[in-house]
């Protein structure tokens, strides 16, 4: 029987198949709905409250949608066997994320790709038992397509390339969450010139346009949402806030053990599967919330500024031309103001490589996007677009200098800020392009 | 300093107000970011993940914009010495609500109402301290107009009546987030039409139609989204799991001491505002978690059932045609089928009524819709408008009766069923309009 | 080979036959993009400047999708055979409106039906010979679905009854370039719970609110846009100039042979296919412009306030209670001040009757909108929706009184008139709803 | 009294200066109505058939919309008494536009350009009375603010650069009418972050990125909308069609004054404004009917696949590196199938310089894109946007050679195509970025 989602992205999404059906119903996948997709971000766009779950399945409905196209428009070129097995990719790509992901894992050495494998693979789990229906070795095919071992480079890049249904359903649910118009691209025109070819996917010439925008959002979209200062300062002070309790863990565990049983194990590093799927949003900020009363100065002050959103302010500076130290004259003057520089000070860095062609010698190489023109031949995209040559191959992003707000009234401090940009203590400032 | 909000509903939102800016910063307010504003209903529609916090900074920015068009085109009917006054009520006028308010209020005896006021007018909070930098019985104003109580019924009545900029918002929001598209309306036209009157607001006869239009959207986003059995599945299930958290916290207090332990000053019945704001969302469901295992079956049952969305199903039945204890049948197979009926089945209701004009006998008597003509004249909308004659006075919703899911295999249990309504046992079924 | 159609309503319109691809290419059709789809409605309504062409495809592109959709999901319900009859049908279904069809047929007696069968049965036109190509009775087959005469309900059906392809292209499309948010509803909903039955189409219960949603917004449309004063003006002030013509030409036909010669055979009445064909909105135009230098006064001046967009004024008055010869103590006054009240006042009359149900009485009985209840039953629409019985049978719309713009400034002339209504000569005033 | 236009574009727009007002009821003005916007692009985005008259009113909006703000915030910055000298330039920028524009002038030698001063400053328009009104020089200070001459660079600027209110609606405009995604921009955002400086307009830095999105759009829609093939084989057409009209005439001057009487004065080289104004889409295309019938098989011919929309092909070529007359072999054989290849080929060449900073020893130097830092600074745009850096002073557009249908299935004809573009007579072929 046919299952009906409301999106507002995609309008509607159907679920058609039993399997699919289950693995939503899981506990595993609904755990999903209390994991922010952007974490620290609505704390800046307050509409992009929305969760993984509503992410996971719109990466289903574009992977089923360009699966059935395949099956009904090549049938020589794509093998329909590999449906279903795409669509289990598609919805359960992200499972294994967790609460604050990037922030948690620098700090206790979790792994969200590898316990999205787990999840897939250990037989623990509901998601698991699901996939076991389908066949015994199920589960494994799964985890090698997100894990991008898999032998058929088509689903591989269906579900992980520079295009893929992943990254166009994040591109479109954020741009919609946000508010920003400048996420919107043309996933309809893409999804009707993708074709499949011996070695991958490639694009009809026809739609070139609509592929090199969908390559300039993303890249605005990473320069305006998700590498936007206040988030950043978000996850600085959660950095801070997170190092401060580890710090305090070992001299007074009973502390944690009473108020946030679920994160000993990461603590003690000693954490299982269990362990991490007890973890999500809320379980977190009810932690913090409860070491707002903490003793600990710092620890409750860090917990009470992130809580009520205090941010940290932040400067740019040149990660290139700055010089070893340099920015040792300012943490010395938050040190001279009180303040732990530690825990009150923090860089913060964000860089993104928008496109690039395949680079045999590169260490990550990338799968370049082709494109098919009318006599077959296929050309890599950034040879055909001068807009996607300028963004080729380059890396967009800066450096912050975080800090307490009230520096800002330090005329000591602030002598070395131009234009929200650090200037060099040899007086030199560089223009920093975002 | 204007500070700006990117908004998905109003697109910008611009808080130009110091004393706005300040009651956003509050500790009470930013809470607000930890309470969905839809409650269950993000679990039917799951795109519908947006808080209170949105929802207020949108009635807000509808008031403000009301305030700014009064002060420049109705120097004599407004008084822009309100302009504050209205905009500080808008934003606050939900700053009271609680994690799933209104089924915790029928178990706990709270009131987001009262403790709205109490945020507003206690010493105690951040949000009083702002309002008092405006003058000593500024709160009091601000609770007295969400209170219905301030003497300028204009300003009562953009924030509280039956089109006001609390309406207008949470319609516009709910439909965006969940993406049901009959909620949307012209606000930009109503906002237009809007005029100052000596006993309140009407609204120009050329924007008629726009004010009907939002009578009708508002009816069909009760009708299709406020009231969906699925989501009232998982407010009877909310409602069942807390009953015997309760039941089972007079005889183990010290189990719940530990695992949850905001709850304990409501099982004792002692709390207090301090109490009250440490209860959101995220606080409620780390509890339910820990409730998931539980020796007490009958808890850890539903509160698994409540986290993994395992829903419980309904029928309709008619509360007008229907004679006392006529579904005590189907209590008893649920019984038979080795369910407490207690609390695995429950009944709930949900009815509206669309829009009335004033009935001075009525308990509650309704501030009428009034449609300024171009003599001068005041006419209530339902006067002028057969599509809201239709709808007025008149209640529409349904009652269902919930209970397992597993029941529906039993044939005994589902002859009472025909169109997912209860067929009454003498064999009649009524068409229950929805 | 595929075409698309960029589309701003339906995004992609794609035409996969080749049928259908040469029909529209036929000179009949292309013709369709010299003809405004709302006639004067785009003096009103500045942004709907858009054609019948567009219309056409559009209604084409919804049939295409119920076919494909019902020949993959009804193999038992749904003769596959159908698909290109009916995308035939909706494609031609408008293909012999002409410029301004409504005001020209009631002066020249053409039929726009009429001609669509004689374009589609006529040997002499290329859409005929595109047609034969199916097999040489194909043409009558197409006609004869236009003329509600076809043997299968269900093809009927989807191009003509109260909710089928035509109405709902037109409403989203005539919303999208008026900037109507009226006319929005959902037609991804209600073409999935459309359903082939033994007698026609019916909905699944599960849409009835998308379906309900629809009516309310074509009732919307027709109250705010169809229906209103400034494009009634423009049309009372076509026809009178035409009559103006038509009155002249009697009298000095040579005039006419050289200043508007496709016009000749209309004013002759020997009218044939051709001559009609040759007529667009912008011939009629460019008439009209030769005719604002014309010696008669009264055309001259007709002709210019038409193309200048000069507006006769209007008030409501209720066709029910007023008295015969009661208005024209107004064209009394109009002719007082210097005007042929023949030419310089005019009534006309705008009304609809919303939805209906099957009254085999009647002399046009209504298809009746069916939904089918989970148990196979069919109810018919307004026994269902309190929303609909409130528009169900009943006629909305009024009758308004056109002249001049000057006589507002007469005291003699405007003391008949309050709220933009005639007041009758005893006084009386009637409350006319819209 | 205020006047509102509902406008899809940008909702409503408001018009409460009796000035704009009375300039909008002009003869000249309403003319507009009966232009498209787009010329024939329509025959390849069949949603586009917005005229004129819709983007004047929308470039006033803008303008008002932008003169509103700056009274508001920059009392000192700006001067509000050029309020409505900017908003009249705004919407009569483009009052002097006629049918068909480019072709048109390209043949008869008129410019819109000096018709539009004409327009606005001769005493013979209903326009200038108008302007007249708010004082005799009026007029000549309009126009000069849109010939660019006017004293205050604020103004000018506003009317016309690389960022102005002309531009932002038709981007807006033609990108909502074609359904082309690719225009959208975020408007609400950079009206926000203009600045007025001494020396014309800046835009805040905290809105650089919304700038640069309105130049990547703008180049989009360049490069997808405004030069695709179809539109230009269309224009190749009328072009080749009023050409040998023009010819013809000279032979057979009386068929022209019967068929065509508008016309006359341009083929006379002896037409003054009347003339000029007397010209609009209908009357063109209602001519071009008339021919369809000529005896002269070329004319008729041309005429026939302009109206029914039988579109010559076309191939790329670089301008660049192709060799002299190499294209000639083409049209040889396009000689040898029956056609005159004067009128039956044809090149269309289509560039546009997306953006550029200030040349000062350009011949056209162009008025760059300044942003404001927080110190007060002024930096051109491309200076810190790597993205616009890339399409600062590059070329972009293509040339192409158009052809009959039917010489593709001339294997000695296509032999010269590879991917729609022209093989060198030598072999080579050269890759050609749009």
């Amino acid at each position: 029987m046919e299952k009906v989602f409301r999106d507002p992205v995609h309008n509607y999404i159907n679920v058609n198949s039993s399997i699919i059906s289950a693995l939503i119903d899981t506990a595993e996948f609904q755990r999903l709905r209390r994991i922010k997709q952007l974490g620290t971000s609505s704390f800046t766009f307050h509409g992009a409250e929305h969760t993984r779950f509503s992410h996971c399945l719109g990466v289903y409905h574009i992977a089923k949608k360009i699966t059935d196209y395949f099956s009904m428009n090549f049938p020589l070129e794509w093998n329909p066997d590999e449906n279903l097995l795409t669509q289990c990719a598609a919805l359960l790509h992200d499972v294994g994320h967790g609460a604050y992901s990037h922030t948690f894992e620098g700090l206790f050495g979790t792994d969200h790709e590898a316990v999205t494998r787990e999840i897939i693979t250990s037989e623990e789990t509901e998601v698991n038992a699901i996939l076991r229906q389908v066949s015994p070795d199920f589960p494994e095919k799964v985890a090698s397509v997100i894990s991008h071992e898999y032998a058929n480079p088509q689903v591989v890049q269906l579900i992980s390339s520079q295009i893929d249904a992943d990254r166009m359903d994040y591109l479109l649910r954020d741009a919609y969450y946000t508010g920003a118009v400048y996420g919107q691209f043309d996933l309809t025109r893409i999804l009707r010139v993708m074709v499949p070819t011996e070695n991958g996917i490639a694009f009809k010439y026809s739609g070139m346009h609509a592929v090199e925008d969908y390559i300039v959002s993303r890249y605005q979209m990473y320069m305006q949402v998700y590498f936007h200062a206040a988030s950043r300062s978000m996850e600085v002070l959660l950095q801070k806030m997170l190092a401060r309790a580890k710090f305090l863990y070992a001299q007074c565990p009973d502390y944690f053990a009473t108020s946030s049983p679920c994160l000993v194990p990461f603590f003690e590093k000693n954490h299982n599967l269990k362990n991490y799927l007890r973890l999500d949003d809320g379980v977190m900020n009810t932690y913090f919330q409860t070491w707002m009363e903490h003793d600990d100065k710092i620890l409750s002050d860090l917990a009470t500024a992130y809580i009520n959103r205090h941010l940290l302010k932040s400067i740019k500076f040149d990660r290139n031309s700055i010089k070893e130290n340099e920015l040792d004259v300012l943490s010395q003057l938050v040190s001279e103001a009180g303040f732990d520089p530690v825990y009150y000070t923090g860089i913060h860095s964000n860089y993104d490589l928008p496109y690039d062609f395949y680079r045999p010698s590169s260490s990550k190489p990338r799968t370049q996007i082709e494109i098919l023109q009318k006599d077959g031949e296929l050309t890599e995209l950034s040879m055909l677009s001068p807009l996607i040559q300028s963004l080729t191959g380059t890396i967009h992003g800066n450096s912050r200098f975080y800090f307490p707000k009230v520096m800002l009234e330090n005329p000591e401090f602030t002598k070395y800020i131009k234009n929200d940009t650090f200037i060099s203590t040899d007086g030199v400032i560089s223009t920093i392009l975002d």
